[in-house]
């Protein structure tokens, strides 16, 4: 029962990996297929699963679909086999050449060259190594597009049938966007990577000058083995505060909308890198050589700290931990529900309970940490030295106005108001105030 | 070729985020879109993809969908066009109200005001942020279900060239259950989260009672500091450790069936989470400036502890330490496995081996750490003080009970009868015995 | 509308879980279900949603498609019903009952016995908890294969119908494959695990051997407490690191594509495994009693250690710390990428730019973490008892060269050559020079 007999043409003998696996998976798949070249001999044999043809044979044989596993620059090479072409469905599975070029896409030379066919683009963007992998990993999305409801349907239904999962992407002029996907590389990480790399920049270099490069220059103080990882373990956790209010930040003002479209999944997951890989240096603090050097130098100098039982220091350097922790779980709770497939299983409204609620939750705590931490040297005048404040409490005024105004917009009376607003309060005499469809209530009203 | 003419009406101008971004991504589809409004006047232009047109105007263009973007409430102010609607799909996107009423559901009130309609309920769950992303995310489900074959395979075409997953839920008495889905905020984990919270509740009272407040009573000891670390570092593995075991013991009276059903995966996420924030807690305890207080202490005092080389108390800490790590390691990857994404991979039998094999082994690595831990000072009259024996002790009877019932349960000849139980051993003079299908054999048949 | 009429029959009453569960999920998704049995006075009536029928009343009410629950050996006591059967579909849902038999597969038996039917195989990849747990959970594969285009076709609308993903395997010669799906026991973990088992047993029997058994032979040195976690502590990382280098050293001389056939998945994450628990342990040992004997000891003595400022000791020591830990990190967005749902999101220029630069990024930052821990004692005498040099020697050598050969490698002129050997440079003659579809550039071609 071959239902379809597609012909991919015009392979290089070295590089046509792509070709193969797509003709391997297609008879995997139960089609029965022609497989045609224009330099024939070249082809070691066995490589195919049939013999490979003559180009104008292979066409011929073709029931209905034909995919053009070639380069755009040699389509032309084919206006010979227009007539064996005709009404036939071309696929064209390439990639575009570069990322911005701003000319027809190659599906589109492709059905200019070729008018009377039913043009169909589709499988670029899937890679050899998933033709190869067969049904069972088959989650994978086919992007297809085309003017030709017929051509679309039957690569949609080829699709469906090899184990993967087409997506109609409408029209022809979509092709240009399916050509590029393959060639895309992380874009929407970049933005969230400088913006961490800078602040971390920032806070490293705020760091080095006021604790290490000015201290050297005044009193030829040598800290610079505080580089390594002192200053990293400093910066780190300050870079993931600032993503952290950063993210909450727009939130309290801008449209909620906003709020979501974008990178806040990545500068989430940035944040939790920080954060984690400051908890793991800290931990590692006790392992140092300079640690065990000042321990065993403390006690052997003897000095009569010992005796002094300090209870607000006990106090301080129990809460800070404690706190530094709870955060640090709060955030890794958020990283993974940014999962995709942790993520799909949630509706709209728990994904916000999640993000939104532990997202504050996780902020509190990580204030909470910062101030334990300082709360009896933020303070003092040492701490100011060359009039720069430590970076913590730098780090830290962001977070604290973010914090107060959510406290703050979250007050009864102003809450009420704001959600009025925002379903279209002021318009209640021409149209009925209706409920807002995915609005998440977690306040309440109280004031008229 | 515009396949479908969809029509989403009665908007409200201020709220109408839902239905712009239906429109949108209906447009974006290939699929031509009508706007229609009751009060077109009040929508900013440019808004929507086309202009908003009057209701009847826009019914009347519409070729056989009309998608009902309103509030239930103001499904009757649409009856004057019930003869432009005749015979074409109503695609109800509403939600439900509340989460418990039993009543009809909005869809069913929607067929009864409209019989000659075949009225369809879906893309409710899908949120205004799902449509605007597009195909690319569009793994998300969009649960259907309508009384009319036709109109339900319609919308579910639809659907699948919009880029999202049509799930057929049956008739449309199955509305009600669709309606309330994106109220639910996360159902299956509210006994997990309780029980979880009870638990800790327990054991950090427990502690509390037994550690800070008698001793402060009876003898004046002020170690309230303990309550922010010392304290949960002791109830989070207690609690980690109770809930493994209550995840494994039912499985051994009741059915392997019961046993998955309901909240397994969630109590082993949170018990992951307690056995990790138990490690980060032991792991700062060096950090902690009481800590460090006691080394120069000791040190200081010079207690002559180090010239005693206490060769059990040596393996004591190794083992305790090392059992605990690699506990949590097989936690973590227990906790892995139940990803969505990761369990989707793997069949029944790879899932009961994993779950239940790396599951019986952290039981054993935690009890072991636990006796590790206390195995010396486990039963001197000191740890009972006011006759309360410490926390770990209480927490390791129910492991304890679980691991000795599995190893009698695992003995052969009991193992085999079981087996045999559970085939319908006692049947077999009737019906011939039949090996079942999903049985999970790890044992070997010895006895007869 | 009752599309499909379905007939499960011959259950064992006490083990007929799939069945039922299959019952039940036909019934949801709106299929009219006549369930039939041999012994129909011994299955409780509640069981099922419908009463249980005589078999043959039931299969003459089946419209077209019945549903074979029972085991092969009990096909032939169907064949009364053969004429009942005729031309209609029936769904073989059996399993293999082992793995390695070269006999017919179930449904190929069935295809023999029933002539005039339609056989299908599927659905029992689908196991009992997915069947009832519904629709939501429903991204599930159920592989299908026919001789039968239009008993397949019905098949499939009806797995999609119950909210399932049907995957066409083609034929019926792919049933011994679909029978065989659920006994397989992650077949793709066994060749890593066993590597990384045998690595790990290498490096502690010759750290047992280097620097327990042959010091106690020798001198009589009792160091045996080691082994619990000492040992493992030192053997996991340089585990870690061989399987670190052996995943990318094919790749420098094999094809790209042998390079992603296979287990560098599964040994990315063991190795992930192996750092993160070295990790950990690493973090513990602070915690560990014979740590703050040593310290004590250390202050007790007096030595004079404390007045000795040892800058290059410092800097060793921040600088493994820190290498340690950041290459920890870029382990673990190595191994989250590893998860299926994060690697569907990522095309094939991504996965290979995270899974090559990062991974070479690890390895070198593992290189410079073991190189500064062992700088300052790796060249001396006392290095080498026993002539035996320590394991992170042993263990730096083969990640070292690959180091090497791929700095070697990227240099430009012989990156270049490299990348035309790879596209087919020596056929330029012939065959035009094509760019390969899916080739990562990350060079620059310079020389000519």
């Amino acid at each position: 029962m071959p239902e379809f007999c597609s012909v991919p043409i015009r392979l290089t003998p070295c590089s046509g990996d792509f070709a193969r696996s797509l003709a391997l998976r297609l008879v995997a798949s139960g089609v029965q297929v022609v497989v045609g070249s224009h330099c024939v001999n070249r082809i070691p044999s066995g490589l195919f699963p049939d013999a490979v043809e003559n180009q104008e044979w292979a066409v011929s044989q073709a029931v209905c679909l034909v995919f053009m596993a070639l380069f755009p620059e040699h389509y032309c090479s084919l206006l010979g086999l227009q007539s064996a072409l005709e009404r036939k469905v071309l696929v064209d599975v390439s990639n575009a050449a570069e990322m911005n070029i701003h000319r027809l896409s190659n599906a589109e030379q492709l059905a200019e060259l070729f008018p009377n066919c039913l043009v169909v683009k589709g499988f670029n963007t899937v890679s050899t190594w998933e033709l190869q992998t067969g049904a069972h990993d088959g989650s994978r999305q086919v992007l297809i597009c085309s003017n030709s409801t017929e051509g679309k349907k039957k690569v949609v239904q080829l699709a469906r049938q090899m184990g993967f999962h087409p997506v109609d992407m409408g029209g022809l002029s979509a092709a240009r966007e399916i050509e590029v996907a393959p060639l895309r590389l992380l874009p929407s990480w970049s933005g969230p990577v400088v913006v961490t790399f800078l602040l971390f920049l920032f806070f490293y270099g705020y760091g080095f000058l006021r604790g290490i490069l000015l201290p050297f220059l005044a009193q030829g103080h040598n800290a610079f083995y505080r580089l390594a990882l002192d200053l990293l373990n400093e910066s780190l956790p300050v870079v993931a505060l600032v993503i952290l209010a950063l993210v909450y930040f727009p939130g309290l003002f801008a449209a909620w909308l906003q709020l979501w479209s974008g990178t806040k999944k990545q500068l989430g997951l940035l944040r939790f890198l920080c954060a984690a890989l400051h908890g793991v240096y800290s931990l590692c603090l006790p392992l140092r050589r300079i640690t065990l050097r000042s321990i065993v130098n403390t006690a052997y100098k003897q000095v009569p700290v010992p005796f002094l039982w300090n209870e607000l220091g006990v106090w301080r350097s129990e809460l800070y931990l404690s706190c530094g922790v709870l955060g640090l779980g709060v955030l890794s709770l958020l990283a993974v529900t940014s999962l995709p497939s942790v993520g799909n299983t949630l509706n709209w409204r728990e994904f916000m309970f999640v993000q939104t609620g532990l997202g504050y939750i996780a902020l509190t705590l990580s204030i909470m940490h910062t101030f334990f931490f300082g709360w009896d040297f933020a303070f003092h005048i040492e701490a100011y030295p060359f009039y720069m404040p430590p970076s913590y409490l730098v780090a830290v005024v962001l977070p604290w106005i973010v914090l107060v105004c959510r406290c703050f917009l979250l007050h009864p009376c102003i809450f009420t108001r704001l959600t009025r607003i925002r379903r279209g309060w002021e318009s209640k005499h021409n149209c009925p105030v209706l409920h807002h469809h995915h609005v998440v209530t977690n306040g309440i009203e109280v004031c008229e």
